[in-house]
């Protein structure tokens, strides 16, 4: 609809910034429109889709290769709750009007880094004028053999409920990014919270344990509380998760230390990208042992039973209300 | 990063309007954030990402059941370039500020009428805030026999360049909802032209004979001759095509016969989603009839020979410059 032309055209752009992500066998260096997936036998394909909006979901400010590894890691992160293997993506690409060749570098530097560290190659996509706002569509395709589906719905009345890394994190780093909680923090802690926001670390290391050994599965990217919710609704179960096990980063703790009511951020903020997951007891020491293996600290935070909705208990125990903690929405 | 709280919430969406547009063994009602997708043996899976944006690719005032079908209908138009039976689709959803649960809802009607009308079901998706402008990105799949792969890049010397349907009518219909060309149209024919613009027909039925008989295909989204040079030069080919055979409806007749100059837009113009493709000499009949027994109106309109790029022929058989009629860049 529109024939305004600005720097480069669209197919110069894909010949030389693009084509070099592809995966050759499937995307024929992005000369056609379509790519074409051979799935192996015994093996069926996990497809996840998150798109990303500029001063929605990251900063149009930030770095470009950051926020082309964020775009990426937080599929990456909902295949890894899958426990599938990443075999690719399709980017689709709304360049707002003052985009810049140097931008589209920087951003297209950070795809090729995390594609070559997640063995993740382009398939293909779409690039469109997004007048306003850079915004992000990735659909991630991942493999996983057949038989398996970890999903949400199968968590049950007696599976231990688990997470990986640190909860909260992101949701802290959001604040600090944002300019705020400053006068608390030391200088390291400041950097570790804005990280851990800016650049998510997929658990695709424990991709394997979770495809084998867990019941349910998810990534965590509304926060802890909310996505338990989704969790317990999806199974028609009871989630209760004890708040002194949540596994808290120093500098987190620093936060909730010195600001209590924080730990409303933690529970129920968003971007963690860490994973959730149920394992049933028989698998307990297997689970524990092949995360250790795999470098990834997983934490037992509670436990499935019969009911409904998640249940937070306090260190004495008793019960807390988390009403305003599940209320993340996107929009 | 937003806790703003507008009509219904993100999960509420979901299980209202969407998860009854799921393909219930791929998606499980929509109840978790992957699907899981089975290739049948001797199959591979075709892709295709088309993203569009308000008011880049269509109008935000369009009627929301128009704006789905063409979502749809523009990703299942490259899918039967590759000659691909559609199998569903991924939707990513990003809503402006100012939605509301009606526009919504009639939203879904056009999604679910053409699901219905394509046997192409919703796996999944995401939906975001995107503030100014209505964003949608589809991811389409489709299935195909293993050995077939009907590349641009194909193209031969010798074979027969041919279209479907009518070329044109997509570019002058846009002009048409411009509030153009209205004094020198029938009633009929600015309707005609204002659909085809509104409510492209992507030619799955041709997918089985584009998939048996024809060595490149490709959709007509960016204009025929614009299309024809993405062929030639992925092909490393030339591609002559004849300005008589180009079949235009009685509509775009009307025009040219008045305005002469319009023959630009007909030919480099966008929206077409007719097909482009070629076919052997050997193979010609059967494809004509096939076309034929489909109910498709296909035209020879050119030839593959030794060389690059694309060449048009008037009616004297004189070539003319095709320079300005190749530009359209979608931003």
């Amino acid at each position: 609809m529109s024939d305004q032309k600005r720097r480069i055209g669209e197919s110069a752009m894909i010949a030389r910034y693009f084509a070099p992500l592809c995966k050759e066998d499937a995307a024929y260096g992005l000369s056609d429109d379509a790519a074409f997936l051979s799935v192996p036998d015994g093996q069926q394909l996990v497809l996840t889709k998150d798109m990303l909006v500029a001063d929605v979901h990251f900063f149009a400010k930030d770095r470009p290769d950051l926020i082309a590894a964020k775009a990426l890691r937080v599929n990456l992160s909902d295949l890894a709750a899958k426990g599938a293997k990443p075999y690719g993506y399709m980017l689709g690409l709304g360049l707002p009007l003052d985009w810049t060749e140097d931008w589209l570098e920087q951003f297209c530097v950070g795809l090729a880094r995390d594609q070559k560290l997640f063995d993740f190659p382009l398939l293909g996509g779409d690039t469109v004028k997004s007048p306003e706002r850079l915004t992000l569509s990735i659909t991630a395709f991942g493999l996983l053999d057949h038989h398996r589906q970890v999903l949400r719905k199968n968590a049950a009345p007696g599976d231990l409920v688990y997470v990986s890394g640190t909860i909260g994190d992101g949701a802290l780093g959001l604040q600090v990014c944002k300019g705020e909680l400053a006068d608390i923090l030391t200088q390291e802690q400041h950097a570790f919270l804005a990280d851990r926001f800016l650049l998510p670390q997929p658990r695709v290391a424990l991709r394997e344990m979770i495809a084998r050994l867990a019941t349910a599965s998810m990534d965590i990217s509304d926060g802890l509380l909310g996505d338990a919710t989704k969790m317990a609704q999806a199974a028609k179960v009871a989630i209760t998760i004890s708040q002194e096990n949540v596994p808290i980063s120093d500098a987190a703790r620093a936060v909730v230390t010195q600001m209590p009511d924080m730990w409303q951020s933690v529970l129920g903020g968003g971007d963690d990208y860490e994973l959730l997951f149920t394992i049933p007891p028989k698998h307990r020491i297997e689970a524990e042992s092949v995360a250790k293996a795999c470098g990834v600290p997983i934490a037992h935070v509670g436990s499935v039973g019969e009911g409904n909705d998640v249940h937070l208990r306090d260190k004495q125990g008793a019960l807390q209300s988390i009403g305003n903690m599940t209320a993340y929405e996107h929009f």
